[in-house]
């Protein structure tokens, strides 16, 4: 085990590095990057959705959208007017790692981008441990998945910028208490921004894409 | 990479030869082992309280509880009336392994168990790899993560011989459809038990019970 420990250390100093230029390029190119992390079926792509139809014309939006099996993402994110989608099929992978992105952006202007989005595969443990070359994690967590989950995957909550709390429509089916998830989800990390949406409703989603405004200006101005 | 895949199946080969060691103990023994699979908050402990609340008294059951993080399912399992429940933190590790097991069950007299359940740790990818040594894998899906997931993490449906839909009581919420997600994981694994059932609403879960006993059953007969 000790030697499997060895070579996964290696494995991941590799991904950093390769990070690091993936980063670099996107400073560079003025270009906002976001790693998009959940469990399965937290909503993601549904979050998706609504941004590629609601910003598709203020912003030049590129999305990688990651799953073991399937290119349905893909296809649901063409049809809401992705113009740059790119399916990525780990086939058994439970992760995604900087050598995939940094494959997938070969065909990429980046010079035309102003946010990159790559939607992860749906596990909140092992893509916890690969930067991507991202500018920042966002973990979208649901009502129906308890507000507990950042005590038990603390990694994920520890690595991420913004926690996105989804599926507000359903409050009140379970025992989830948005306090606790926000006292828990602060435990792990107290510089954790949060937002609180329904993709379903479209309740407080406007919050998104301020926040999304916000950071690509920023972006912007950094690269100049 | 290829150093990396070569050591990943000395370790996966390792584990099988190691399952496969536990899983002769169970049968020789007597002991119906379930290891059971979902994605983060689908309902796996839930599902464990209500068990232990009713079959407690009929059945000797013990219980292993993986997590990456914290020991709350196992002091929620204790509480439901679990005389034998060992908390299994992997401490950053997205699945359980043989050797873990193994190494809980040093401490277990097996002659003294009808079931042993294995709470495996939230994630639909990594834990299909794993073989505990289970007579079977049990898969939880939730109605809110959506009718596709068969699809999308194939592997956990392919090596599963039962599949329970929790959360029937969020049926209509979404555009979750029963027919599709039991297509779905058929076209996976067209041998997959299915049961439905609500552990809110306690609706379908008598069936539950209705299994473990068969199952119960049969492995006591073959242990004979």
């Amino acid at each position: 085990m000790t030697k499997e420990i060895r070579i996964e250390k290696k494995v991941l100093s590799e991904n950093e590095r390769l990070a690091a230029e993936l980063r670099n390029k996107m400073v560079l190119n003025g270009v906002l990057s976001l790693n998009i992390v959940s469990s399965p079926g937290a909503g993601k792509t549904s979050l998706l959705e609504k941004t590629l139809r609601a910003l598709k014309d203020e912003f030049r939006i590129a999305i990688i959208a990651g799953d073991v099996q399937t290119e349905n993402d893909a296809k649901r994110l063409i049809e809401a007017g992705g113009k740059w989608v790119r399916p990525l099929v780990t086939g058994g992978s439970c992760h995604l790692d900087a050598r995939m992105i940094s494959r997938e952006l070969k065909n990429l202007d980046l010079k035309k981008v102003d946010l990159l989005i790559i939607e992860n595969v749906g596990n909140l443990v092992c893509p916890s441990s690969y930067d991507l070359g991202e500018y920042m994690k966002v973990v979208v967590i649901s009502v129906p998945e308890g507000d507990d989950k950042p005590l038990k995957y603390p990694g994920m909550f520890k690595r991420s910028g913004l926690m996105i709390v989804n599926k507000t429509d359903l409050l009140g089916t379970s025992d989830f208490s948005m306090d606790v998830v926000k006292k828990n989800a602060l435990s792990m990390n107290q510089d954790l921004d949060i937002l609180e949406i329904s993709c379903r409703t479209g309740e407080g989603i406007e919050a998104w894409y301020e926040w999304l405004r916000k950071h690509i200006k920023r972006t912007k101005k950094k690269s100049v």
